[in-house]
């Protein structure tokens, strides 16, 4: 970290800054400029909290980070791409994998109809939310237990490993009995409570970015799982938020290729809350897998303008196939070898 | 609710909207015009989300929604400003109350002396956080349950009331035994579960606005704790993600003129995290009550350049001492009409 | 449009607001709902603004607009692709189109070396700036008329079509003499004086999305260019202003389909401006290609390091000719029906 | 500027690095650290661009600047605030200057109407809108020289100064002669063809911040009229964009606290385009005072319902002259004295 001394800054502030560095735990190492100092603190076994406060000592004008904060999740740690094993389906391995299923778990019919449809046309994962996080209180919450017992038959009839969300960390066991991911909803990306839980479950995790998350908390929010145990974590792009209205989320696919270049950790790809609508998820789909995504997650309903949630970003199962046909082989094929 | 058909819906695909806005519990009412037609679904006993899924309905392009969907923090329902009442300081009363303390509860001795000059400077309330939200899993997590005996001793000694942070369902029991007034951190505004927890719990709660939340995302929030039992709820304004990077947030002070002019709950400013700079917190903190704030909160630590956490934006002793001179009674006097 | 009365508008406010929707040239539609009452503007040869004003009328709520703003872009204007023809290179046909060359014209031998590199690599146009907007005044401006002249000659060195920005009204005569296409940058998306100057030029332009601009306002822009008489216009996305600083810009790639589909222009994709970063370039141009972009225009220099502007972009030759390998006929021949 | 090195950089490419720092004008200075080696450019006469574009070099991580890039606009160059002189109205003063009048001028009945019913409340400049920027070329764009001649007529009954915007680099010798300050609207701050025009106009020039500049960034758009000679800058606060739809903009109050640290020129605040609601516009011009502004500009219209332009933001001149009262003596001799 270097510390940037003000024009005007005395011999004696200068002095109390390489003072601090050292009782940090680090080297200082002073450079004196035409203008201005900077003072580096050197080595890797200090306190880096204790440097950034310094940016309010007299005579400071900033504190600059250099090196990334994250450790286990990176790139310079393991070189390797991760793969993240589901039950046998192998998210990070050399073929892209489809997750696919309803918003949430609405009745037994729903899913299993969803999981028979999505099954056929490629798919090799369920997804279906169980407890939903709702925007407001007035609007539908998930089936609960009765939810994961449906999914957990859906998997029994189809061989389909299912991703499901959990919001608490008082449902972690109850959840991990049932399902076989647990995603981590980009509203508690940095519930640092639940990741603490997350971090000693026996299940791999799908981490969504929050909408508001830069791609380095997002390693960092990674970085709490890994640090606590679990290194089966896929990170999941799912759109931010900016000033485009145009859809209900900006999808940043380049976020994927950044994230990979940063990380081990495979990237799983959300077409459907990247963009909130049905017409642009085949062709972002496509982009997803172009631009290296290990998975992507669609939200498939069997009567889209029924669903009790996520209707209009929902693809019915004629279309979703259709979508997997555009994917299909010789594109697949051709892409992954670009992915590598 | 209002179904937008396009300019080539047919007279059929027209008809399943009436039939299905029926379904839904409301009465359609057609509009057409010279190039398209609307279909709105009129009455407030229907299911909304039943029509918003509509936008993927054969032939409709697009729905919007009239009315907000928040109710009970809505000034319609409840004209009249409410107030929070935290062990005799009254948040959204007459006087602006100035809560202030360290980001963290880092020890007995620092916590103390700060209790004790904030008191001195004129602050009503007491802040520091025991359960830290951090970035990072290798910064400072707090000292727990530790810090919430620290924090009940300095309301004894001083007689200000105390909050501080609850990150997780299973400590809202414990920090209800310590603590006057519980603080759902920015972000955790949408972990659902801790805010339903929250809305049987017997304590206030400050609630901050996430950093990528827009007002009625917000509001919605405040509708968990309302719609669940818990009306003793103050909103806190903390600064939005931008690309502005000049600042740690951007400090949306408008949205606190807007927050009041929508809900009957009182807000509080937070211009420590709002700016993330020391030498700003002066003039927004003018600001913040100028625009109608009813509290606002400042951290405060003894030598902010030794902080465990937030250095960069804490004022030290000396320097609120100033700044509360600076909002002192002439200019609270004037204010505090214009707010009115 | 519709306008949205309050729950406690009178009748005579009501009243108002039909005298005033049909004094704006539109038939006014009540639809009285339990609590609310909305008046629909119904007609296409009213004055939207008049009805916008009507916000601040007594009684009312907000106004929402229910049809797009633009015409002569649209698709339901002119449901089939527009194709822009550039001395013979066809942006929006079959073909992927690739525009490449450096950011700024620095001299003769760097802008030939360039241009005869990429032209073997396989791009089919050349860029290359000689007016250049930057940030501070004090960074490198171009060399103007003497940059124009040596693309002209590189043009006729190569057979590359050229294409340049135009900053200023009254360069676009001496522009249009020399360059095959104009490009608007993107912090002149919104000039207007410079868009209605273009509108009446005999030369294709090349549109920028301003860092700011949502896919309507860019749409509106080219509507500028449309309207007054010039419809050889190509749409380019090069990233939007977000929270996100681990890239120059978030490449908005979703908005790319999305402009296709409310549109008819062809669109480009910048991945250089998009991502800020080199080794991004490869895999985001791969995922424009997949999301339908017609052309893509990468920033190329024979040294970045050396670059007078960008150069932390740009890709050198080398960097450039592996680019196109893994964009090349098998990758396009399968991606271009997926487009269609 | 510092150029941090990667993990895995060689002697070779550090010794690269070194000697490319000397050849654009700077003194490098390594700092060896356990884990990597960082290089300073050390020294002011050399040629920033060169070492920003290192960052591409072999061995290179990323690059860091630690100087503003801004020179004659800070408050290093000159640590007094300055003042703007509009025909004796003096921005920058001791008094907050209030700026009033419609957005467009529509008619001389209306501007004149505006322009006594402004000054009777207390306004001391007058605004209005000759040359309109309008998103839809659908839209009303000013009565451009007839507007002008309104507008002189004006300031000759009223004795107030006239501010109008400028939209072209051809329009500002005509407007110069009818206006006593001249605006750039908040989509062309970053016109640089236009700003070089205005650094040689020997009028005052109000810089709006474009809705997507950092202040940073606008302060660099300033430093292009500073450095081509104008020295007579105020910068105007007007709202930038982001996911917030609650609100036209997000107002940045605490920017303008920032602006006033960072540099000398004055800072004006709109509070109708920073908030786009009538309601608003007093609370946040309390804000602004209370902040720092020197200025508030804020659109009047004799009926905002029948506005061409901002009518939903307009307020009428009742409404005006409430907020005026508000703003008024105690208030503002108050806060004038916070504010030095």
């Amino acid at each position: 970290m270097i510390v940037n001394m003000s024009d005007s800054a005395t011999a004696e502030q200068i002095e109390h800054i390489i003072q601090r560095i050292r009782e940090a735990g680090f080297q200082p190492h002073v450079t004196r400029g035409t203008e201005r100092t900077i003072v580096a603190a050197v080595g890797s076994g200090g306190r880096r909290h204790e440097i950034e406060a310094l940016s309010v000592a007299p005579g400071v004008d900033n504190v600059v980070a250099i090196a990334q904060p994250f450790k286990l999740v990176s790139r310079q740690t393991r070189p390797h791409p991760s793969v993240v094993n589901v039950r046998g389906v192998k998210i990070g391995g050399p073929e892209v994998v489809v997750i696919a299923g309803p918003c949430s778990v609405e009745s037994r019919e729903q899913l299993l109809e969803t999981a028979h449809g999505v099954k056929q046309a490629g798919a090799t994962m369920l997804r279906g939310g169980a407890y939903k996080p709702r925007t407001s209180p007035y609007e539908f919450q998930g089936l609960g237990i009765e939810a994961l017992k449906i999914l957990r038959e859906a998997r029994e009839l189809t061989g389909l490993p299912v991703v499901t969300e959990v919001m608490s960390t008082e449902d972690v066991d109850l959840i991990c009995e049932y399902a076989d991911m647990l995603q981590v909803g980009a509203r508690n990306m940095q519930n640092f409570a639940l990741l603490r839980r997350l971090a000693t479950a026996k299940k791999p995790i799908l981490l969504k970015r929050g909408p508001s998350a830069s791609v380095k908390e997002w390693l960092l929010a990674a970085e709490y799982l890994l640090s606590g145990g679990n290194d089966q974590v896929a990170l999941c792009e799912r759109g931010i938020k900016t000033f485009e209205t145009g859809m209900r989320n900006t999808f940043d696919l380049a976020a994927i290729a950044l994230a990979k270049e940063l990380s081990h950790l495979p990237v799983v790809a959300d077409p459907s809350h990247g963009t909130g609508k049905q017409s642009l998820i085949g062709p972002v789909s496509r982009a997803a897998i172009a631009v290296g995504a290990d998975a992507i997650i669609v939200e498939v309903h069997p009567c889209p303008e029924r669903a009790l949630s996520d209707g209009p970003q929902s693809l019915d199962l004629a279309q979703f196939e259709r979508v997997m046909r555009s994917l299909s082989s010789p594109l697949r094929a051709v892409l992954t070898p670009a992915r590598a």
